[in-house]
């Protein structure tokens, strides 16, 4: 195993102390419980949106802790959920008293830790559940569809929302709109290693891909020979379409997820290759998100997801956002 | 070789349509020649800056191009000087009356191309050479030091101050300035595959790192075998405070750039470490950037970059800037 870390067991403890010291001026850090808040947390009489899962997806959640995204994030130890004490302190220090939303990607560990944590906290509480992997059902870690990279764009839509003052009710129904409107699908060129494993998560040979893997290199539809971008490209888009049923010109968002290993010249030529597919659809992608935002430590390869747009979603979407690992408009 | 493209010939240019489609609001492309430009060029009465180099590092140049920043970036080949015309057909399309500043990374190739370019413009022509890796003396390919990541750090510095008026010759004072205060060294843990060549650059061992090792996989100072973070970042501040000799208490800027397959979990363990090093050494890091910014496709490793900061620079980091890949302020 060859990483930057020190001992297997400070990878996630000094990971965080240096995500804390270069984002000060966004986010704030506490340890045992570990979690991450918003800088000016609690922000009274605001929904406190919380979410959080197993580390090893960088920049998911911690980095899309800020203005008009998450309050809070809990992190877990890598690819292991975060547990129960984790949740209710960082929704205790984010509470504004206008109601917790809790953000969770549909993974048994953490559905069972959340829905723990939220019989335990006082006041109003949500759930957005997040399963917009269109790959498989039913996997190695849950049961019904897997929530992957679209996660990202629940978070920031239902986070402008919040940041507006929409209310509990609201920012709920607006997650559950998003999260219904989104597709995933990934391919996985390579596997990626679990520090404290020491070796890779799976093997797979020098000209294979595993089509349709998890977050987790968890196994996806089938191990194929390695194809052409346009073709991946086409059976990705064409399954999340299978889903999702966009209609003709509708408006879509466009994410290309890296899965950590593969770099930006990859992702862009799988964006346009993406692209293309869309348009061959008749669809019109007017928001579009390229780079490493729901990872899978090292592993090479990449997701694309698509999400249906309305006027909210998009008036969302283009709000102001000042996070460490999503900024814009101010 | 395992890479998300269809061929070989088209990567690059397949790869530009799909940043340009991205990025339609920030930036335009052209192709043949080939270059990108802010998509509001030319900016009447501004200094333009104008780099580029072999593709590859992304988001080095292009994603640096747009408000606060580039105004043109030329993209070669895969590690392959862009041409002449290229940078001529950019400058020309940028230009806005008051000027043209070259940035130009220390190589021998981009060089040459850039001079020639200079000779073959009309009006004010100035050049940045930047030249912050510390790890050799003279190169693969080059002759002196090696242009590497402090290279982000110049272009976004001066290019808040040609935003804010900065004439052509305070543009390029500052730019020197900037370079002279940087210092930047790498370490690889693997190998980077270029597209046309299908197999990677060099062999490495699996408990060995190249210690100062090139943007291009070019050699370092040593092959050793890996060592902890910690002991990583020691050498790495130590040899860069060597050469740069900030004084007691001096406000310094760090950057942690990723390589391209190394996850953000260990670029920010690497920051941690590194900032305890420049702390024990007297030092405040006031500034920070952690990501993949000067990449080396998919090669796994890290670059520290330290810049002594004065208060010019710490205005002209903090101003917007609005690029692809560096977005902040408005």
């Amino acid at each position: 195993m060859k990483k930057l870390i020190n001992t297997v067991d400070d990878v996630l403890t000094e990971s965080l102390q240096g995500f804390a010291e270069a984002h000060a001026d966004l986010v704030r850090i506490a340890q045992a419980p570990t979690y991450v808040v918003r800088a000016d947390a609690p922000v009274q009489g605001k929904v406190a949106l919380i979410s959080g899962g197993g580390s090893g997806h960088e920049p998911l959640h911690a980095g899309f802790v800020g203005h008009g995204m998450l309050d809070a994030a809990c992190p877990g130890q890598v690819f292991t959920s975060p547990t129960p004490d984790q949740m209710v302190a960082a929704a205790e220090a984010v509470d504004g008293g206008a109601g917790l939303l809790l953000i969770v990607k549909n993974y048994a560990g953490d559905v069972m830790n959340f829905e723990m944590a939220g019989e335990m906290l006082s006041g109003d509480v949500a759930t957005v559940l997040t399963n917009d992997d269109v790959a498989v059902e039913d996997s190695t870690y849950t049961t019904g569809r897997r929530g992957v990279a679209g996660t990202v764009l629940v978070e920031k839509i239902v986070g402008a929302a919040a940041e507006a003052g929409a209310d509990l009710a609201a920012c709920k129904a607006l997650g559950d709109r998003v999260n219904a409107a989104t597709g995933s699908m990934g391919v996985a060129l390579t596997s990626c290693t679990v520090p404290a494993a020491g070796s890779p998560t799976f093997a797979i040979g020098e000209d294979e891909m595993e089509m349709g893997v998890g977050i987790h290199g968890e196994p996806g539809r089938r191990r194929v020979r390695l194809e052409s971008a346009n073709a991946i490209a086409k059976e990705l888009v064409g399954e999340i379409c299978a889903r999702l049923a966009p209609g003709a010109g509708e408006r879509m968002l466009l994410l290309v997820n890296g899965f950590g290993g593969t770099p930006l010249m990859e992702l862009y030529l799988m964006y346009h290759a993406a692209v293309q597919r869309c348009r061959e659809r008749g669809l019109q992608v007017v928001r579009s998100l390229v780079g490493n935002y729901t990872t899978s430590l090292d592993m090479a390869g990449c997701s694309l997801t698509l999400t249906r747009l309305d006027d909210e979603m998009i008036a969302r979407w283009d709000a102001p956002v000042h996070t460490p690992a999503l900024r814009w408009g101010r």
